[in-house]
């Protein structure tokens, strides 16, 4: 399942609660533009603002509507414990991949990240995707540390951190961690704006924020990338420099994808968890114009 | 209740759920040296590892073997609809004041860190004290942002973090913030390393790891405080300058507290929430000559 476009998707909250017949359109909009993969419960897909119980459903109604699209659920915890409950969960309700950050409280020793990652491989039945996302959850995977928790059973994939540097670093990156992970390990780029880069570095999936509301969009990138036409694939992204723009200005993708969703009739428009609040009427003009100017869908 | 010395204890698991006789022992250690308050569920209770019912469970634990010492517990959580839960369970388990720290996971603007105290201070009739700890939760506030929070109904004291520098810039930073919150609002120190030159400075509360388990050393530096025996204040943190390198080189008190309290027999060695790690052999052995050396009680 780990190739291709991994949509992550917004889970649309309404006062607090799971909006179920606003994810289903989201998820509807993905299975019609046919993604590789479904990637739900992202840090887009709000996981560690949820409850237990509402991951679960989360997962449940996802596999109810995605048809035969393969479903990733984030089982991310602050403790081991928690992460194994979430990972029963999600197993029962259907997933079809796990993806577990790690997200930490006290910082973490590498001893400690790896025994996370050797806990719950020992414990699950379905692949796991490691996902390094320094940003939000504080802790950076060395190296060394990917290479010995990529080593263990069911990991199957690594959901990489971007990171403000240019192609060739890129393409370094991804060469260096292919020599360090089995070959059954597949390599995932993430945070939008390094997608095209890490396409053409090798990558064989892009987990991606922008595709969970604008699947036809990135859809025709990650068509690109799959037939080797790099400079379609530059060309294309380069079309999505005032997005990516925007994902910075207002501290990732969530709150942009929000005002999107909402845009396009999808959403409420208070539809993120609190604390995280709605971008202003002047910053939900400049996304209103974005898609417009760069045909997002 | 906010001054002297505020006692923060572990909270002992056994098997990933509360060791409550283990608990229960902290708790008498604590009131029997007679500490000004109980901060239960603090950074190194673990309040960000356990359940909604265990947290709940701890408090109730706690007053219950508090005698008349005031209770504080954490109502952490990254989702303001679980603080709001949590406050509620708080209170009915019979909390005296609530701590607020701001745990993130999508960066946070100050507007929404603002919004989640306006919302938590309109919710709950006990005095909530604003939790500041950047290196567990990956927010720093800003001075005006914590004069407007303070301005609160509830608010009622700051638990601000330590920083390596020297007492006359601690100093100058205690009286700075000082002219910026109402004076109802009680200044704590925390970050022990930092806890004689905060006293010094002025700070009404010490909130203390190392008086979670070690009350007596710590209520003869709290105490020399509230007499302004600034000598012997800073005489009596300069004997535990072993304890706070123990705490600097283990990422934090939480892993040389629970060596300690195995090494008195309190709790089980392997006593923290998963994936936190006991020290290794070496390394207790470490902890308890520094015990035995500083004359630790």
């Amino acid at each position: 399942m780990f190739k291709g476009l991994s949509a992550f998707p917004l889970t649309p909250l309404l006062n607090d609660d799971i909006d179920e017949g606003a994810f289903i359109r989201l998820l509807q909009r993905l299975a019609a533009a046919k993604v590789n993969s479904l990637g739900v419960l992202g840090s887009t897909g709000s996981y560690a603002y949820l409850s237990r119980e509402q991951r679960k459903r989360v997962t449940a109604i996802a596999k109810a509507h995605a048809g035969d699209i393969p479903v990733m659920t984030s089982i991310g915890a602050v403790s081991t414990a928690e992460v194994l409950r979430l990972a029963e969960d999600a197993q029962s309700a259907g997933a079809d991949a796990l993806l577990l950050p790690v997200m930490s409280y006290q910082p973490l020793t590498d001893d400690e990240v790896y025994s996370l990652y050797e806990d719950v491989s020992a414990h699950v039945s379905v692949p796991i995707c490691v996902y390094d996302n320094p940003r939000c959850t504080h802790f950076s995977f060395s190296g060394s540390l990917l290479s010995r928790v990529a080593a263990l059973p069911q990991i199957s994939a690594i959901k990489m951190p971007g990171a403000p540097t240019d192609a060739g670093t890129i393409a370094d990156r991804v060469r260096s961690m292919r020599t360090r992970v089995p070959e059954r390990v597949a390599l995932g780029v993430s945070a939008d704006v390094f997608a095209a880069d890490g396409l053409n570095a090798g990558c064989d999936v892009w987990f991606s924020v922008c595709g969970g509301l604008f699947p036809r969009t990135a859809m025709a990138i990650a068509e690109a990338a799959a037939r080797h036409d790099q400079q379609q694939v530059a060309v294309l992204s380069e079309r999505l420099t005032p997005l990516w723009a925007l994902f910075t200005q207002h501290g990732g993708g969530i709150r942009v994808m929000a005002a999107a969703a909402a845009l396009l009739g999808l959403v409420s428009p208070e539809c993120l968890p609190r604390p995280l609040k709605a971008l202003s009427r002047d910053d939900v003009a400049r996304v209103a114009a974005v898609i417009r100017e760069a045909g997002l869908e």
